[in-house]
């Protein structure tokens, strides 16, 4: 439930077009509703700004498909972040709305429409490398879901350093800027060091031996000589997406 | 040289008031300036929004005072961080220009005015404990120097939690949140849960035995379960303020 | 051999209603017994209060099945935790009595009749997330096994506040808490900050990224700002149990 | 503010000896009260059971004593816990009735009566070797300042097992167990293997190369083959006696 | 070729009985033969009084038939560790002669008469819990190829230290003594509280949690109170044989 | 586009056999092309003397055989490592023309004649144990494949330290030698204090328990007596080759 | 009181030199002696052939000087180690007949006589560098305090193989032998490829950036490719000369 | 003893102007020496093309000064390395020849004469901020001690890129280079890919938080998107010029 269906309703029972027993049946599971397994807090985009979003990857199918439908009765969006192609083929089988993007291993509902003016500006998500892309996608197709306006920058990491050097003007166009690397997380640096907006780091788990399934590339971020960089954890491109979208909004 | 100073010159040169000559020599410098043990960034403010700042840290006496004259000589501000009370005394004799801010640690040149309209609202700093307040404020001196306006929420940990629910109004109004927290950092995760506007977590080193000199709150922070929350390294308050500083600007 | 069956034996001694031979033969086996591959320690029960519990994890199905087999033999209770999913089916066609928890991963025999009298309370159960309902199980299904009254809240983690606020009446009735949580562990120190009674927190393997497994969740309970708080190893939902239960026991 | 005073003073105004004006007077700051550079949790007692206590390792003598003099006015009792000598001595200067206890490194106001009837029994404190008294003596200093009953057995760790097998009896005697130990941290399994009562595990920073500071022995309590005992961070003497005097309340 | 064998080949060239030519060819490949993949060291029983033994963990099937093959063709005795049931079953179809032991991981050839005059006497092997038995069997079983009298004591743990200490004569009559654990790795330090001989204590993988794959048994055991105790790597049951050879060599 | 096919262009511009259509042709996606999920750096061999080479680890097969037909069209050469056997058999299913190695685990395409003029000497590649092999043949095939000449030794660690000693002139007419092993990683120290020429230290990820997957060997490594050894990545025998392509050139 | 002059006393008693009563008061403190801050285990030498030892580290000087005088009264050995040269006036000056060798940092009663029937032969004590020294004293003055003949060999680290080489004949003869190395811990493995006793190795915290203090030389040792090496804590040099006393006694 | 010296002395001999007893004389302590608390090995030179070097870290003031009059006795040079003021003062004083450069914490003798016809070209070394001179000043001297060629670009870090852009054509010209950086050590990357020649990366413990001393930028180095750079350990500037002057000698 967010701002512009809970004013739709309060104004409907001012109004009189909705009396209080239709309004109690819909504000039910408000501001949280008790289903088995979970307890799902339905205030929390009027509260937060974001919905509450289905953390996929240690849930199983039953559990991610019983709380989806109770979002979706609520008029959703539904995001399920981490779902491995077995399962996520699984649920839309069960719930045929949610789509399934196997390169950002998400279900979403449908998308809000982009350049929504509720935005100051566009989104700019680079990638070091190929193998990035994922956590990337999983950062885009959360800020579309959500209505913003995003471009991408792929595989242009500092080993290239005219790939980046070339594209500065896209870079200072954006509203917000996330870039995903892995290995040595060197990128945000470099990016950073040329922009004025807020620069939003993902490490991912990409690389092997000493990259330590991210934390390298964590500890490059977290540690970065340009300030003022913020880091999520490794492989959230969904959290570096709501933080832009906090970012971003009017 | 910040967009306000360089388009100054730039005009003067255009209309005649200022000649090559004049200009050339103001430009010195200009992108960078060599000077023993250091390579001055100076047009730093001017791409990124933030001007080159001094770590004191880890630099002698002789160096924070080379470098802080090179950039006085440029027009300021000058910040240091990471200052001891022995470096800063020393340091301030030979530049009294600079002020000394024992809790913050850091070493300012004056203040812009606050409430500067450049920036979007106010910064609220918000910290867990007494001993967590030196890196807050070293998040407030940073912004406050820079033309923010701030207000701070101090000693109010999840372990009374009435302390924060209290104060709710004044984290609805920030532009922007910047939490402080040592120990288990889970004070982030509690404000976050409660507002729409972004929130940047900052770990202290605070706490003794598995706190980890800060790794524990870190490692809290980035694990989150509200979605969002943008971390910043260990104790780097400065980092926090020139995030909300990127986030704050119109 | 628990004290009432050694009382029972003993008494039986004494009026002559059971033989020194028979007594012999039923005490075989005590204060251990060697079977092949284990040393089982009969006595535990009667010395510690919980009896010998069969690790599941890293046990082959033989082992499992001998280990459990001498253990009904002695009179139970029989518990066999960390059991997948294959290996408890395996077990089950081999011993009928035991019954197989596929949420909690355990193999049980009969409970002790509930609301037990040797125990002074409720035992309450709190889980953050959907994702560690499956340890708070394993704590929940131990403790009624052992006869102890328990009531569980699960998925209220802090990104939702209100869920956990609005039940504290059953936190305040409770006469210890148990806090299940993964990602960044927070849930115990705010449930700690509200309650009298002992908390014993358990970090779950919940997250990804520098979850590590738990670890995060673990530091951040071992650091919590409110003092007391007792933690066990990371998805020891058992152990958790079985400390409730020393606290719970008159 | 613990429920014996607020009982009091409700029973006062009830009762016309105490009037709404001086009422208000004495709750000014409960819940809570700001002071400069902390916000004083004035109703944790009532709320937790433990008062609000200072952690003295990251403050200044300045806000110690501003902290315990606010303490002070409320009614007590004071604890400050790892406070250096230096530091210990010039607050103690500072507030005479503060008493500095130079091994357990605390700062307390006077302690309560002990064997006070809201206990149920005597809490042994159990300590490996001569290095871990110090963190025992916080451990014991904070329970008798509570008003608790404790009885210490110092320096007998596995090494020479005689010590401990010999003091049997007054372990079963116990309501509750504390066992402090570093370098490798096997006595809590030891111990844990012979009694009913909880077992509350401080692993110590005592011991050199792989000790790690207290993490080894930490890591071994919190994997302990003995199930069900409750671990507390490194040095946490403190923590343990809040944990048992949770659980030795009736 | 040990040192029996080589004697022999001298003693047979200084007789005649062996001519230069035969010599030369049993000689081949000493002190070392270079072989696909491999440069064994046929000298190493002479030189270290083990010989050349194949770790299997990391070799393929190929890898370690070549180099086992070779091995025997120089009178063996082939030693093969850490090899999983298929890779055992494949190898033991290729060469017969090898015999796989499925709970030790090791493939052997035939072993030497125990009790050999050799060694001074008895190698105790003790584990803590059944999960460790496997680790315990490749001890035993290296000792036992190589000559040595071994007797078992398994499953007794801390958890039940009556189980250690009515087995204390076997462990006075110990030329060595083998302590195998996991988990805490508490039993060492028991063990070699109580005797005289050389204690070499091998941590195992088993726990789960922050057992972290055995580091925390490692760590316990390097830490133990009780000085002088040799510890080995992790599931190093093969190399704290190795190492109980050596002692127990005359 | 490597320097030779480069002048090759410009020459036949400047002579006239290539007209500026076809130039432009030619050069298209130089410095860079963009192709789906790549922006492939044409330049880099031009540029750092080591052409753009597919880490295929992470990559899908789709992903690698896109970049590669990409790179065949400018004229190679072709190197992808880290390659699984599955994923190599579909992907030179795909494209012919490239050869799996399955012990390298790489797939290349022509290998340039090697003892090729612009190098100095002779590379020696020196490997510890037979499964630290794998390692040595990826920086063996990547040297080869750049026309390198390169000599091996092979299992020759330093258990068996004559197997090394015996090899030494090998090792003194080297130009550059690479040093892979694993375990403790101890062979480059030795070599390192026999030989002028630069040392390069692959850590491979062979051994078990505190192996920790190379990071023991790794830090052995980084940390010899020996000074002046390059180390490279745990498993990364691309990179040493690579850097002993760099010393080596003329 | 050890094996001698316990059954001296024994003898006494049986023959009448003694009376009850003088008997009584010799074993008073036997097994076990509590004195203020220790329980001094006085049966230990008896038991595990080790007197019970000081370890100065983390104790004051009045704690050391109480449980010295009470090991004195008992007739001693004395032995105290990892004093720093302050604590170690102080001590002296209170018990003079405690000698200080500040290399080894320890404090000792008189020597037995070397060259003791009870031991087996020579242990060879070997160190890598200058700077291990101190550890390599500690593990020497141990044995030489306990009556062992001990053999030094000094900075023969494998950066320069010869000097170690060129020693085998000494380590050829040693009964047992400790190696003692910081930095990458290599030379155990040397050491051990060339000899058949048993080889005990010591880390040093010798070293910088990576050598974590001698963890990085500690997993070196643990993982070392020649089997059967002995690993005691970082810096235990006493540790490793009490596995060595036991290896060595008859 | 370098090539050059020993053919001398063999030449003299040949020709009789130095008689056997002579050339003894000066061979003594070839191809080591023993010395209280040392075995200097003078043969390294020679072997290794490096002489051997102090580590001055955890030597005694008085160990340094044996070894290096050793060394000199020998014809030098003494290198000192990470030797602190105090130190440095005290061995000045003692041994007048040897040069005390503060920056680099070193004492050196004389320099051997630059741009000597045995190396190949220029050594650049580049550093990314004042704070990391220490260690860059560490490999130049002792470059320049060793007859290099040396120029330096010093604080030009990623976060102002356009520094190290605008001075490629230096880099470009450079023989080998070596990157010395701390922070998030980004600049070898960026560095790595701009070049043809030998990149070494020494990361510096430069940071708070999680730089981790240094850790967080050795991992980025080793993780490295640019192939092929050679790490050395943490400060180690020493090493890095090791590693230069053999890729740099013809």
């Amino acid at each position: 439930m967010n701002v512009t269906s809970l004013s739709l309703l309060l104004t409907k029972i001012q109004d009189g077009t909705c009396s209080i027993h239709e309004a109690l049946d819909q504000l039910q599971g408000f501001p949280e509703e008790s289903i088995p397994g979970a307890c799902i807090d339905h205030q929390r985009q009027l509260r937060t700004g974001i919905p509450e979003v289905i953390l996929g990857a240690s849930k199983t199918v039953e559990q991610i498909c019983t709380i989806a439908k109770a979002l979706f009765k609520k008029g959703g969006p539904v995001i399920v972040t981490k779902v491995d192609p077995e399962k996520g083929r699984q649920i839309q089988k069960n719930i045929p709305d949610l789509l399934f993007n196997s390169e950002a291993r998400m279900l979403t509902s449908t998308q809000s429409p982009q350049n929504n003016t509720q935005y100051r500006g566009t989104t700019v998500i680079v990638c070091a490398g190929t193998s990035d892309i994922p956590i990337a996608e999983e950062a885009r197709l959360t800020l579309e879901t959500l209505g913003h306006s995003v471009e991408t920058l792929y595989d242009i990491g500092v080993a290239g350093l005219h790939r980046l050097l070339s594209r500065q003007k896209i870079l200072h166009q954006a509203a917000v800027i996330i870039v995903v690397a892995g290995m040595e997380g060197a990128l945000p640096s470099v990016v950073g060091g040329l922009v004025k907006c807020p620069v939003i780091a993902v490490p991912t788990s990409i690389g092997y031996g000493t990259s330590f399934g991210g934390v390298t590339a964590l500890l490059g971020m977290l540690n970065s000589c340009v300030p003022g960089i913020g880091v999520v954890n490794i492989d959230n491109g969904f959290g570096a997406a709501c933080l832009a979208d906090a970012i971003n909004r009017r």
